[in-house]
């Protein structure tokens, strides 16, 4: 039997999160990755070496690779002296490999073998671009590190927002988009990480035409500023909006609680926890899969691990993710769970 | 039959030219190496990280690689813009994975599995040290980079030359040197690469005890103001001397001229090939293997390959370098060959 194919969209983190899951089964995995970062060592990269954003192409590949414990240390190595300080390893590491490859696609293939990456990790275009938001007021926020710190976004309301340059889908995305058995989309960054994947022409469209049974895995909390008051509905209406039809089939929505504290600290910071009124007389294409999502593992990073400073305390479980998106793909075998699905 | 073993004695450039023959033969090796470099890439990272001089290191681990192309030539790229401009990116690699190990043997360890070295590279001490000369006038230099570029060393005259602080040898180096076959000195910068080996505690006395055949391969050039008017004879005295006994068995003697033309652009830098008169009635214990070791072949680097920028084009010969020690190695076998020996 042919081995199933499943894409995810996203960024980083997120995107971490759900390929450590999904690397354990025996499925094709292509990981389409945003372009729009421009922050912290991404952002010294990319002004200084004219190289395209390394950083969360790089949380992907180590997510997937199958080296050694200590290469995918030395990859989220953070320089903390002199004027490497703050630059990440696998940031330099990916970067050079696209300066002697003059490409970053094939620098990021040359990449994973080195780093004996299972599937296959995409660029969603290896055009320079950047992200814009341009607010109802008229102000313009440029690159994706802007608009992570404004907190008016949601607020003031959007107006558009845009890649400038237009950017061209990478063939590869579109072909594994076409081919996919499955596309999961999220969780991450709503602004900055997942719709960016959805302005790169063709993307939307492959989507759309795509006969793929297509997941969305909503973030657990709000993001303050971006999508502070959003329920789980608004989530989805702006997914489905960016890629120009009711296309989500399903979507994975967490019911266990975090501990009352820890909620308490995530909402003096004005991020809530995602609310869903199953009840409410929604017309919904979608499903709504409500299960228990969430990382009760404690976190305990080193120094060296840069997921440390991004990662949240309140955050997905890679294996309950990948448990639930194996699921659905295998749906007809698993009939007796659709009670579960609302 | 066990194989045999070889360790070599150097820094970087010249061993990398010895290791890429040595590695084709089925023998052992152990690379032995200088860790007084200070200039460039190596220094700044030395100066800010606080760690020890990768760049000699580097160079041994890509000539003992068995790693794909694209991986060696990762090693030796180097950076040309922004911040990162002039680092070298396999220094970067050692320098993260000795934060990582907090120990730079170790790191070298993980670094030479992940570029699937065959055999060992060893720096010669772990602790960080500087490279002094004293000259006869007082004056003091400081770090192989000032040595490196100070042209009256052999006109002063120097009276001593020493680290500090004062260097223990790496344990492993020790061990190798007391089991080897035959140990290989040179070639490379005689003041920068090659006696600072020897400066270090235990490493001549090792070698003195050692049971190994001891080839000293000279190299093809002086070098201005440090050993501009030296003879064969004095480079074998002089590492005898820091030997601290006549321990040198074979020295290997390049009796192929380069064409005039590249002399000519060498004598212009007073740097005269070195003169070895066989019939000078000197009473020597070593004999002096007088052949073809000169590289023949067209100069081609890439840009980003680091050894473009030190590597001379008057230059030893890999495969004809590693032919003669592999024959001084089995030398019973090669009896026939004796009457080419000084």
């Amino acid at each position: 039997m042919q081995r199933k194919s499943i894409v995810t969209i996203g960024g980083g983190t997120g995107s971490f999160t759900l390929l450590s899951g999904l690397k354990k089964y025996a499925v094709d995995i292509s990981a389409i990755v945003s372009m729009a970062d421009d922050g912290g060592s991404t952002g010294v990269l990319r002004d200084e070496l004219g190289v395209l954003p390394p950083g969360d192409v790089r949380q992907c590949l180590v997510a997937l690779s199958d080296s050694s414990e200590m290469l995918r240390e030395l990859m989220n190595y953070r320089f903390e002296e002199g004027g490497l300080r703050g630059h990440n390893f696998g940031n330099l590491f990916l970067s050079a490999l696209e300066k002697i490859n003059k490409n970053f696609s094939k620098g990021v293939k040359e990449a994973s073998q080195i780093l004996n990456v299972k599937g296959d990790v995409i660029p969603v275009t290896d055009q320079d671009t950047n992200l814009f938001i341009e607010l109802k007021n008229g102000k313009k926020l440029k690159g994706e590190n802007e608009i992570n710190h404004d907190f008016e976004i949601e607020k003031i309301g959007i107006k558009k927002n845009y890649l400038f340059p237009r950017a061209k889908a990478n063939k590869e995305a579109i072909a594994k988009i076409q081919e996919a058995d499955l596309i999961v989309i999220g969780p991450g960054n709503h602004y900055c990480s997942i719709v960016p994947n959805l302005l790169v022409d063709g993307i939307a469209q492959a989507i759309r035409k795509s006969k793929a049974i297509v997941v969305y895995n909503c973030n657990l909390v709000n993001k303050k500023g971006h999508t502070e008051s959003f329920t789980l509905d608004d989530y989805v209406d702006s997914i489905n909006e960016y890629i120009g039809s009711e296309r989500i089939d399903f979507v994975v929505f967490n019911i266990k609680k975090p501990n009352a504290k820890l909620i308490k600290k995530y909402e003096s910071q004005h991020e809530l926890l995602i609310a869903f009124n199953a009840e409410k007389q929604k017309k919904r294409r979608h499903r709504v899969v409500r299960a228990n999502v969430l990382s009760e593992k404690k976190v305990q990073y080193t120094k060296s691990d840069m997921l440390a400073h991004q990662r949240a305390f309140i955050r997905h479980d890679s294996d309950k993710l990948a448990k639930i998106l194996i699921m659905l793909l295998e749906l007809g075998e698993y009939e007796h769970i659709i009670k579960e699905i609302v």
